[in-house]
């Protein structure tokens, strides 16, 4: 028997502005190369309920979660002090069990391009911590 | 009627060698002042385990767990890049549903005070997030 | 010879609203409690430059910073995922070479008390990192 | 003219054990994805002082500094509450201005691994932040 087939999704860019706080910056005076995963994972959150309208609550009602299985980071220009930033996904692919997710970081201030790369995040039972096939309703949610 | 009567602290003092990781660091190349409370409870969790013998994984068995009702802390000497510290700590007074632990941060280099303060701990039923009072065990455990 | 007195400041009342990060939460799924001064410094930073009109940029190009001599933190509600709030400060009082700054901490949603106390913040001499009396310029700026 | 050949580097691995810290943990009790990174990023800098012999503060001392250019990692198993862990890396490959780091984090327990992945590193002046060819000193040292 064959796996139902994933449909290629339609890979919206959703957009959610951020600003540095002073406590991502290094001894540099540049934002900490680990802060731009804590930017990616806060503009996702946002991005669930507001674009996809399926929010992280949504799924930790369902007893789910997502586990960042894969992070794949290019930094290309440092943010700096203050710096307001405006972080792009969009779902590139859908897997059996998760997603791949791209992104581009990139300065408010001019649109040049901080960093970019992508994740793949797995949806998980909770109770379990195991990996699962995406839902019907997600896959549905997910798809624009 | 009277509430039981709570012992005197024993004031044990415990300490925990801890090392600034870089990320602790801010743009001044000193550690963000946010970080030392941080320390304070990195060292509070192995004390918890290693000095009084009954750990936060104790408390969570049984649906306990702590909340940090005040902090208080005076910022003395900073410290920096890969600088190695002792975090001292002892309980200095047992509250009905809580404990103030008083600490010390101390360069390991030259014993010179980085930083002191204290903070006051409440015990909090997990289900409920209401503050209880301390059970007979946790202060026979604690009292040392 | 005496000092010169110091005045009493307007204690205006800036405000900055901002939103718990994924990364900000603990494992009881609320804020942890060190983050609540990487907020306070956050919204001192903004209004900084949006409220007294002279921002930490200011500060660093003249080779001046401010030091967090003490911090008073007191936890009243938790803050959770992703919930917005609002970062109210003033300066209660001048001191030779620093401000007492007084702040609360309020859920956007209701109004309600998250967190308030206060931080004694020291000017210093970046090249020494000595304390510093406060130039007449950042006294009359900031006295509003 | 061309390039002076870069050696193949000896790949020696070290590694250093750490702990996680309470403030390292996420509303599902395991470790931020991205403190993952700032692990990799502590035990570089206690391996470049004490595997290679030239710590971060020698390249400081000479106004150079090391910017992270990629970030790589798997995930393939959470670490959680106070769990230590070791970190081994190597200089898989020299490039004419920076390495690529390979590394695998080890729970300390049982071995078993928790992350894995490579960072490419660059060398900058920090005067002028434009990455630099790696100095024969620095190869040589870090050649091992």
């Amino acid at each position: 028997m064959t796996e139902p087939a994933l449909p290629t999704p339609g890979r919206t860019r959703f957009e959610t502005e951020l600003q540095v706080r002073p406590d991502d910056l290094d001894m540099m005076q540049h934002v900490h190369a680990s802060r731009y995963l804590d930017y990616v994972l806060a503009a996702r959150c946002d991005q669930m309920a507001r674009g996809y309208g399926m929010g992280m609550e949504a799924f930790l009602a369902r007893g789910l979660g997502w586990y960042t299985r894969v992070s794949h980071f290019e930094y290309h220009r440092p943010l700096r002090f203050g710096e307001r930033f405006r972080v792009r996904t969009w779902i590139q692919e859908f897997f059996k069990d998760g997603v791949r997710v791209e992104f581009e970081i990139l300065k408010a201030a001019n649109g040049k391009l901080a960093a970019s790369g992508w994740c793949h995040f797995t949806l998980v039972n909770l109770q379990t911590g195991r990996a699962m096939p995406l839902p019907a309703e997600v896959v549905a949610q997910y798809a624009v």
